[in-house]
């Protein structure tokens, strides 16, 4: 299949299921309801959810049915933790940004305080799909897999990964606002290429390896396979990172759906400032070459995924 | 075992756990895992570890020990996700509070930004906890157990629990900072008998009543005991919220560790303010008379939860 008929086809399951795995009324205020839908619904490229699916269908000896249906709460799952995570970063008390996906960020629509429960209720039931789905509750293989991506996806999110990594991203941020997260210590944080990576592995790369990670799981990976897919979602989120970069300087508004050259205005360091910006398109490369690399060992360069990863490095948005 | 030595034994060896429970450095960046201790390890009354472990012992069948390496990693999650609700319900566009558990909030003390951040991370180490432990993977009958105490956690403190009360207080809150939250309808809610005991069984009921769940659910409970068990929780949670509303009119803060009298001064409607003082005290006892029923037909009298009870009404902090 065309990567582009999979995504199309993917993407309008993926919407399917993320609608269906809200709480919704009566069984929550129609309050939180709204603010959860705004930004869940709003649109988004869907990368996580979409490499989800793309490790389970490059792993499972099922059918593409069973694969779907086995992965899709966790492809739910890291959706919902990513879009908590940017209602959050979007804050007046982080980024201080009002635009996200082409409309205006959450708190700008529902006021601080219901942004930040919105973004507390999408973490919360991001757990609540893995708890609950798929399968029957007998099934202890099934058992055994869907507590494993619990505790990846619960680590990933957590103070070890994108959490943390925000709070380094805050740590080195120059804004007084920020000055009682250096805890009076009056200068940000200086950020050399290391602290950079290790921010953005953090960051951004915890949650993209979780993805793939959980996929391969649901699908019943072996530690091989496992392994090798680990290196290409660390490559690929390493990629995605510094393309973002790349179109905080070069992209339009129009086409991010969020306010361009903000990392550079505040003067926080990113891959294009350290490197500059024809080197830090030859590291994307790289990126990416090593990605296909590593899915060549375990004969996954069959499946979606080397598209896929083609596909985030080429990206405009 | 009298109840003041029972608190003495179990506080102890809860705050033993909870201080292992945190990701810690190099794990996690210095900073982010600061904030979160700051909070976590700041002293409480640690009620809902503490029914969690009541819950746990009262039938389990196997011996204290036992029962206390069965449900301790619960007794934390439901910690820690009660400490990250703190957090955010303090920030300054929820209920804007600087004094908690006698010391300044975190907000007050790393930042928005950070305290946004901490609970966030809270919230996932909980998550983590819960999927990662106790006991060895292969146990299909534990495993069951933890994916059954997962999904009752995350559902009590998400949109349809905790989260969701805490959106219809903001929703309720005449401050002009919460008007978005109201979506531009200028008026805040109307709040009636019906509303005000909803909301409060969402914002701290539902977690009061997961923790007895949770414990309950570990020690292997059979289906009456456990639905006796939510009928004592629910009157619990429904109490404790009516004595809080008591001592923040009666109460001095040196007890309380945080203001009292805000929610008088905010407006908020409270239990005292409908009912009037005396009515709202005796409205906790007889929750207290229905708590300890519940108890009386599957057998768990003799367990420490009648006492825990008591001790929730009759609180002086």
């Amino acid at each position: 299949m065309e990567l582009a008929d999979y995504l199309e086809r993917r993407r309008a399951a993926i919407e399917v299921a993320l609608a269906e795995a809200l709480p919704a009324p009566p069984a929550c205020p129609p309050v939180i309801a709204d603010a959860m839908r705004y930004s869940l619904l709003g649109g988004g490229k869907r990368l996580r959810p979409l490499l989800v699916l793309a490790a389970c269908e490059a792993v499972v000896s099922a059918d593409e049915a069973e694969a779907l249906r086995l992965a899709m709460p966790a492809a739910c799952a890291l959706e919902l933790i990513h879009t908590y995570s940017l209602i959050h970063d979007d804050l007046p008390a982080m980024d201080d940004d009002d635009l996200r996906r082409r409309r205006p960020t959450s708190h700008v629509v529902h006021g601080e305080g219901m942004a930040i429960l919105a973004g507390d209720g999408l973490q919360a039931a991001a757990f609540a799909l893995l708890a609950r789905l798929p399968v029957s509750d007998g099934d202890p293989l099934l058992q055994t897999r869907k507590l494993r991506v619990l505790a990846t996806v619960a680590e990933a999110a957590g103070a070890a990964g994108m959490v943390g990594g925000q709070a380094l991203d805050l740590e080195a941020d120059p804004s007084p606002r920020h000055d009682r997260a250096r805890a009076g210590r009056g200068e940000p944080a200086p950020v050399d290429a290391e602290r950079l990576a290790d921010m953005h592995a953090r960051k951004t790369g915890a949650l993209i390896r979780a993805s793939v990670t959980a996929g391969a799981i649901m699908g019943g990976a072996p530690p091989a396979a496992l392994a090798a897919l680990d290196r290409f979602a660390r490559e690929i989120g390493l990629a995605f990172q510094i393309v973002d970069d790349v179109l905080d300087v070069e992209g339009a508004s129009a086409d991010l759906g969020k306010t361009p050259g903000k990392d550079a205005a505040a003067g926080k360091p990113t891959y294009v400032s350290l490197h500059g910006l024809v080197r830090s398109k030859a590291l994307a490369d790289e990126c990416l070459v090593r990605a296909d690399a590593a899915l060549a060992d375990p004969g996954l360069s069959g499946s979606q995924l080397p598209a896929l990863a083609r596909w985030v490095v080429e990206r405009r948005t």
